[in-house]
């Protein structure tokens, strides 16, 4: 097994050239607001170490949201969480868990209150994808070839913390396709399918931080995943209904198997009356 | 909001400097067997392009598995799923969702099929987190001041596709801990936790793919989130039950719930007559 030499006779593992990413963010990106031209500050916050074809942009979705006009009052909030609500999940202590307008499901809906200004909450861009469509649209027209995620930071059921998943992407292959690729021993890869968007918007996390004003990394060293503004976007992501195994939480979902079990028996005594 | 000065007076926002990250994979790791001594494997394959002080090593947990000689037959890959699963969380269409003895809650508690060689399965580790300490200690023996993590490959259940997470670590933070930290807009941030640790394995794979034969990354440039070996591991990212919102599939909550109600009417009737 051999990590490089691309001129070697095909071998059932793919031969990819090995690759070096390089991670950064983007230095003084001021704070946004509604109508500011993020094509153009992001241009401007990359002089001095130009955007290259392939680049991938990492770009906050908050900053994307204040630059669309997201900002709402505070007193809104609840009511700003029940709009961007598709459903409730689940429900404890407080958290609602729900699927938001965009499919995501996460706690709040990503309806946000912090980084921006006491009194009021940011909802996420009208449309991710679009908004990733956009701004990778103008930078290309200025020059470089590069991709573009949306990113935004959620929870996880199983495990602790948060990461930083894709919420918009444009330009970019959001899944390595390796379905029916041979392993390294011959042997087709059934169900390996990569969601290069979602571990893409977790490197940037690392270079970004939530705290120090770095709203936009740069991951270079990913170029074949960068292609056509056409490509499925983070929309493409989201699980469908059919395939949720946990499309409600375990109490909610036993508390109405619960009232369904009763209601059975209270049909089968009124039909025997 | 700047940057990068890190002269600048106390600012609300933490000052930490700009990080950049170079993500590579070590060339030339053969295919391990039962006994290989990984830490002089490494060492090797990093010869050409030193380990330095505070690097992170992602290493896949399949070749820690392997050179632990957690090989079985094949003919026992249901009892070998079987063996690792704590208890079943969801089963649809022939995928069993398993909570496996490590907390882990995944498809076929981690037991692995790829990349090994036909009538073979490979089982995570026996102790992922015991596995990175000895790696990390072995190689820091050597000289550098490395932190571990072991990855592995997951799903998720509300978005399609799979990440690399952290299964195991050793010597570094798995979670970089914000809480109560100011955001910029000088509020503490009052929930987010990053873990830390789930996205250096995400941006290892990055680099490392599925099928190239190349198992090891090196994330160079966060050498704060390196430190003693006794930081607790990838351990503590499981959320425990108490926690848990999604402990079980809806529909197999449902199935509880509709069993139970039904039988508290039964109770009911009986104690009746």
């Amino acid at each position: 097994m051999t990590g490089g030499d691309t001129d070697a006779p095909a071998s059932p593992a793919r031969t990819i050239p090995p690759r070096e990413l390089s991670v950064w963010a983007l230095p003084g990106i001021p704070e946004i607001a509604a109508g500011d031209n993020l094509v153009a500050l992001i241009l401007a916050a990359a002089a001095a170490r130009p955007l290259m074809d392939g680049d991938i942009l990492v770009v906050t979705s908050k900053i994307v949201s204040k630059a669309e006009g997201r900002l709402v009052r505070a007193e809104d909030r609840e009511a700003a969480i029940s709009a961007e609500t598709a459903r409730v999940v689940a429900t404890r202590n407080g958290t609602r868990i729900v699927e938001n307008r965009l499919g995501i499901v996460g706690a709040a809906a990503g309806v946000d209150a912090s980084n921006v200004p006491a009194g009021t909450v940011l909802l996420l861009p009208e449309d991710p994808d679009r908004s990733a469509r956009i701004l990778a649209a103008g930078i290309r027209a200025a020059g470089p070839h590069i991709g573009v995620i949306l990113s935004d930071t959620i929870g996880r059921p199983w495990r602790e913390g948060q990461t930083d998943i894709a919420i918009g992407a444009a330009g970019v292959r959001v899944f390595d396709e390796l379905e029916g690729t041979p392993d390294s021993a011959g042997r087709p890869l059934a169900v390996t399918r990569p969601c290069l968007a979602d571990e893409i918007a977790a490197a940037g996390d690392l270079v970004k931080g939530k705290t120090f004003g770095l709203p936009v990394a740069v991951v270079r060293g990913y170029a074949d995943a960068v292609g056509p503004l056409d490509l499925p976007g983070a929309r493409s992501i989201i699980r469908t209904s059919e395939t949720d195994m946990f499309r409600f939480g375990s109490d909610e979902a036993y508390a109405a198997g619960f009232a369904a079990g009763l209601n059975a028996v209270a049909d089968t005594e009124s039909s025997r009356s």
